[in-house]
């Protein structure tokens, strides 16, 4: 028997020492998954995280990499997302050209090659002509406004609602505020004196423009300069003072005019592929929504911020010579926009159930804004 | 040797086993862990997270739970960062006088006896007279400028420097837009019937209004509408259609005048006590920075989506009569505004560093909305 059982201990011993070998693995290699997860942490490595699946996004938009202002969107976006998922959603931002074309990206996301985007709806409009009412349209909502049509007025369902056939999930990803309405090289003085005008317009606003005797025209940016410089182009439009100081528009322009009737308030979008967005846990999911949230908010407050001292060094340090549209011109290009989207809406039956939303909301937020963020404009410059 | 082998395998087994259940233990406790961090995860369990230490903050608010408005952005920032951390960070919302009364939450975020506040900054002007230009003052900025101000005119350093010796770390967590001046049963024709109005409006509105020979009374919301009734008061202030409607005023009240001077872009707080955000991981970190700044795009959004309607509901269904306070009247109370500003700016050194940055903001910001948010409102008004 002594025999015996001293066969058996050391083979109890093997057992013991294998199972213990195993088990131990099991904990070092919990213990190890929790160091690959959190490879870009900051510090929850302390608090023990582990064993997350890291998703990898690209993100394609149809600005220039780290383009000023309307580029910063996509960089916080995937910012914000990094920091807050401890790198479980890494997102690699790609300026045009890069991966796709600027114009490539709603189709690079909606195929899946690429998982989300940042640019603007209204470049989609071939495609979808009620996309417009997301951007920006003349004589539309401002800022305010299309942030609460989208969040409280059902512009967030509807624009989720038109980009579902293209397997795209929509979010507002930041607001230029409303833009000047550009830079001139002929005094418009009255009606007449749009007609002949050659300017750089895109989208509605240059079919607004035709519609009253210009000549709408079509330049990549990077070339805009040299047209205004060289009078090929009479008048261009960009953004606001913050991006066209930059640009150095005061050198080649002789007037700088007012208010941006064709863009009041330009929403960007962030868009992601429908599946791509499936994949995510839900706490990324949520991350994806409310970083973009917080993007589009965070772009509105730079331009604000920025277009504030960039006006100042315009007229003060460059003599920039600032001018209002005058009244007759206003009212005939808000005319011929409401003609547009009353052809537009009556060819379009998307278009059409938009645009009753979106007016609408509009009218309200006209009549309520007059007795309250117009007019208190006008109050605090009492004398 | 058999005996003594005989005696030392049982003890060599005995201290495997041992060893065994150890390593065992731990592993069965990590795993245990992460079903107690998870306990109200959406789905990342089967992502395989685990062993998250998890927070739990509270947070009191200086209005009535759920209030409409003022108080969703408490819950929408616990539901934010609950989603986002998978219930790693958990946030209960306790309205006011359910664990401090409202006007303690500064005291209360401070001590550190909760971890969280939300409210307004100007309720602390006692202790902090500088605190007013964190929510909104008399002829100030509006609530696109004051985001504007606060991330990238350096508001929100200035407001972490003078809650720092209070142990509080701020955030806007959220914004009425510009109010209404308030219901009234005095016409306001000109400056001389300021003269005796018995008005509940608190803070600097207050102040202004008591220059001008009215007189600042204080009443708590739940006595405002009797005191109304009975001519007890004969003007009060209140936030704006949405709220006031759901308030009732419209029946006690004959005008509802704007603009609101007084109140141009309130701003509220999410006040966070120092040390328990820096015991957060900073992933934990970075979602309650940017759950407070998708709170405080949400409420601005809730309240333009929602005081459209309710003006139009106040004006077509409840035959509310809307008037303008007169220019002169609205001359007066800004130059009373502006002497209040420089009085206090002399007296406390804090009050006049941050008045300084925020007026030459101000400044900036008047300069260029009257050209552009201000131009465009007026142009769309176009015929």
């Amino acid at each position: 028997m002594t025999t015996q059982t001293k066969n058996i201990y050391p083979a109890i011993i093997l057992l013991l020492l294998g199972a213990l070998v195993i088990v131990f693995a099991m904990l070092a290699m919990d213990r190890a998954d929790s160091y690959v997860a959190n490879g870009e942490s900051h510090g929850s490595q302390s608090e023990g995280g582990k064993t997350h699946k890291v998703y990898e996004w690209s993100l394609v938009t149809t600005w220039p990499k780290d383009f000023p202002g309307l580029g910063s969107a996509a960089n916080n976006f995937s910012r914000y997302v990094n920091d807050m998922s401890n790198g479980r959603l890494k997102v690699k931002v790609f300026g045009a050209n890069e991966l796709v074309p600027a114009l490539g990206v709603f189709d690079a996301v909606s195929s899946g090659s690429v998982q989300a985007g940042h640019g603007a709806a209204y470049y989609w409009k071939g495609k979808i002509p009620a996309s417009v009412f997301f951007t920006s349209v003349p004589f539309g909502l401002n800022a305010q406004e299309m942030n609460g049509w989208l969040a409280y007025g059902g512009g967030n369902e509807l624009w989720r609602e038109i980009y579902a056939p293209f397997n795209i999930i929509p979010f507002a990803g930041g607001n230029t505020g409303v833009q000047m309405a550009g830079w001139f090289n002929r005094e418009i003085n009255s009606v007449e004196d749009l007609k002949g005008l050659k300017m750089r317009i895109p989208g509605l606003g240059g079919e607004v423009l035709t519609r009253a005797g210009g000549t709408a025209v079509s330049i990549p940016g990077g070339e805009l300069y040299t047209a205004m410089q060289t009078g090929v182009i009479d008048a261009t439009e960009w953004v606001g003072p913050y991006n066209d100081l930059a640009f150095g528009f005061q050198q080649v322009a002789k007037y700088y005019y007012y208010p941006g009737w064709h863009e009041p308030g330009s929403t960007l979008e962030l868009i992601v592929n429908k599946e791509a967005f499936e994949a995510l846990p839900a706490d990324l999911q949520a991350m994806v929504e409310l970083a973009s949230r917080a993007a589009n908010q965070d772009m509105l407050d730079e331009y604000t911020g920025r277009n504030n001292s960039a006006l100042e060094e315009l007229v003060n340090t460059h003599g920039t010579q600032v001018r209002r549209l005058p009244d007759d011109v206003l009212a005939l290009l808000k005319k011929y926009s409401e003609e547009i989207y009353e052809e537009t809406a009556a060819k379009d039956p998307t278009f059409n159930k938009v645009y009753k939303n979106y007016k609408a909301f509009g009218e309200q937020s006209k009549a309520y804004h007059l007795i309250s963020e117009e007019a208190y404009y006008k109050a605090r410059r009492a004398n």
